[in-house]
C-alpha cells in the first residue's frame, strides 16, 4: 500500500494527518513519528496516523512521501535520520516557516534520487501540539511550494496534489521570495505584535490598560502568543528579511504619526484611514483563488491525483531497488491490479 | 412607564438595545432615534427599540436615561437637539471612544439638573451599522465608565447597572486616564494595524504577499477595517495620547529589531519572545474579572438595580416637574407600589 509518512506531530503535523484521513484517499497508510515519547500513539488513537514507527527512519521506509513537520531546529536532523532509509524516487518535503536554510540542509543531507521539495502551510494558532492538531486547520489557506531549478516537476505535482487534499490553496514560489514574503506577511507581524504586547504589558499603568483591553488589542497580538521557539527558530532563519520589513514599518509608523499628530493634516489623515480600510475590505472580499491544477487529469480529484503522481513515484521505486521488501507488505494484494 | 432613549442606532446603539431587551428588565420602555431616514423603524422591527422618535428631543422626552450613541463628531450636535426636552435628574451617558472633548461638550450644552457619565464600550468589530448590531456584542467586554468630581453616585451607580444589564464590566475611570489608556490598548492597534496593512497592499509585491498571507496577517491587521469616519474622529480628539504611544512604540520595534537582526542577541530575543508569550497567556487565561457591585443592593440582578437607580431619579424628575405627563403614561399602576 503507498506509504506517507509524516516526521513531527505537533500541530501542523497532527492536522496534516487529520485532514489527509478526512479525505479518504482510498489505499493509502499514513506513518508518523514523533520524538516526544507518547505523542505517536495518541496520534494513531486520535487518527491521524495508521502506524506509530519506533524511529523517523523506520516510519519514512517504504514511503512514496516524507513530511518532515518538525521545528525547523529539527529539520536538519530529521534530515539526517531518514537519509539512510528513503527510497530511489521518494517526495521529501517538509512544512517550516522559513525556506533559505531547509533547502541547504536538503541538498546536504538527502540522497541522490530523493526529489526534496520545500513547503509551508500558512496556517496555524495560538496553541501548539497535537493536542491542538484539527482536519480544517488548512481550509482554503495558502500551502507555498517552495521547488528550485533542479527539482522534478512530478515531485512539484506531488506536493500540490497533497496540499489540494487537505484543503489548502498551492502557491508556488521561488524558495527566496518565498522567505521575503513571509517576512512581510507573516513575520512581520509576529514581530509587532509581540513588541506590542511587550510594550503594553512591560508598562506600570498595564493593570488598568489590562482591565480596558478589547477584542482589538487580543486579535492584533494574537501572534504575541505564538510558540516563542517556533517564533525564534524563524527569527534566526530570516534574520534579514525581518529586519528589512521592520525597518520599512517603522518608517510607515512615522509618516502615521505624523499623520495623527499635525492638526494640519487631518484630510490627509482622513484620505490614508478611507484608503486602508477599502483595500483592506477589498482583499476580504476577494481572497486570492484556487489555482487551476496544471496537469492534463483535469477529471480526478485531489486525492486521485496526489495517488496517481504517489503510484507513479511509487512503481519507479518499487520496480528499481525495494521490489522484495513492498512485496513482503503487499498484503492484501490490491497493489497487483494498480 | 421608565423610559431609555438611544440617539443614534448603529452598531453600538442597535446593540445596546437588543442587549437590553435580552435581559427583559420588566416595565422599561427604549425609545430610539437615528439621523438616517428609515433606521429607527429598522431598529424598532429588529426589536432593539420599542417607539421609534421623529427627532432627538422627543426621543429623550421623559426618559430617565439617555444613551448618545452617535459617531463623535455628531456628539456635540445630539447634546444641542436633546437639551430642551432633557428632564431634571436624567442620565445622560455616551458611547464615544475618547471622553476629553465629549465631557468638555456636555459641560457647555447640558442644563444643569442634568447629570452627564461619560460611558465607552471596548466592544465592536469589522462591520458597523444597525446590520452588524448584535446582543451580544458587549458580552465579557469592558465598557469604561468616565465620572468626573462632580458627578453624583447615583448618577454613576445607574450607569453602571446599565452597563452590566448588558452583560459588559464596567470600568470606572478618570476621563483624561481613559483617553491616556485607550490610546494604548486601542487606538496604538488601530493606527499600527491601519500602517501595516497601508504598507503591505502598498507594497509592489502586494499580490504575491496577498497569495501567502494567513490567518496571522488577517487578525494583526483587523482593526483596519474599522469604519474610517470612526477611526478619524477619534485621531482628532485623541491626538497627542496616540502620538505618545506611536512613539514609544517605534522605538519598543526598534529594539525588537536589533534583537532579531544582531546575531549576538540570539539568547535575549529567546527570552524576550518567551516572556511575552507568557503575559499574553497570563493576560487571557485570567483576564479582569466583573468587579462586585458596590451598592447596597447587592441581591437584586442589574436590571433590578438600574430599574431601581432608574426609578429613583424618575421619581425626583417626576415629582419635580413632570408629574402630569407620566401620570398619563402610568398605565398599569405598577409604580405605586416600587
Amino acid at each position: 500500500m503507498p506509504r506517507l509518512a509524516i516526521i513531527g506531530l505537533g500541530l501542523i503535523g497532527g492536522s496534516l494527518g487529520l485532514a489527509i484521513k478526512r479525505a479518504q484517499p482510498e489505499g493509502l497508510e499514513i506513518a508518523g513519528f514523533d520524538r516526544e515519547h507518547g505523542i505517536g500513539g495518541r496520534a494513531r488513537k486520535a487518527g491521524a496516523i495508521d502506524i506509530e514507527a519506533r524511529d523517523p527512519a523506520s516510519a519514512v521506509e517504504g514511503a512514496a512521501i516524507v513530511v518532515v513537520a518538525t521545528p525547523i531546529s529539527q529539520v536538519r536532523t530529521a534530515f539526517e535520520a531518514i537519509e539512510p532509509a528513503l527510497g530511489e524516487g521518494t517526495v521529501v518535503t517538509d512544512t517550516a516557516s522559513t525556506k533559505g536554510e531547509v533547502i541547504r540542509w536538503a541538498r546536504e543531507c538527502l540522497p541522490d534520487g530523493v526529489s526534496f521539495v520545500g513547503g509551508h502551510p500558512m496556517a496555524g494558532k495560538e496553541m501548539s501540539g497535537l493536542g491542538a492538531a484539527e482536519p480544517a486547520l488548512f481550509d482554503g489557506q495558502a500551502w507555498a511550494i517552495t521547488p528550485t531549478a533542479n527539482t522534478p516537476v512530478r515531485a512539484i505535482q506531488t506536493v500540490e496534489s497533497l496540499v489540494r487534499l487537505v484543503g489548502a490553496r498551492a502557491v508556488v514560489v521561488d524558495p527566496h521570495e518565498h522567505d521575503t514574503y513571509v517576512a512581510a506577511v507573516s513575520h512581520l507581524p509576529l514581530v509587532a505584535a509581540s513588541a506590542m504586547f511587550a510594550l503594553l504589558s512591560g508598562s506600570q499603568a498595564w493593570p488598568d490598560l489590562a482591565a480596558l483591553a478589547g477584542p482589538g488589542l487580543r486579535d492584533t497580538t494574537r501572534l504575541a502568543s505564538t510558540d516563542p521557539d517556533l517564533s525564534h527558530d524563524i527569527s534566526l532563519t530570516n534574520r534579514e528579511n525581518i529586519a528589512h520589513w521592520l525597518d520599512r514599518f517603522i518608517d510607515e509608523l512615522r509618516r502615521w504619526r505624523t499623520l495623527v499628530a499635525d492638526e494640519t493634516r487631518a484630510e490627509e489623515l482622513a484620505k490614508a484611514l478611507f484608503e486602508v480600510q477599502a483595500k483592506r475590505n477589498a482583499f476580504l472580499e476577494s481572497p486570492p483563488k484556487h489555482p487551476e491544477p496544471e496537469s492534463e487529469n483535469q477529471t480526478l480529484t485531489s486525492g486521485e491525483q496526489m495517488l496517481s503522481f504517489m503510484m507513479g513515484e511509487y512503481v519507479v521505486r518499487r520496480t528499481k531497488e525495494m521490489s522484495e521488501l513492498l512485496e513482503g507488505k503487499a498484503e492484501d494484494g490490491r497493489e497487483s491490479h494498480r
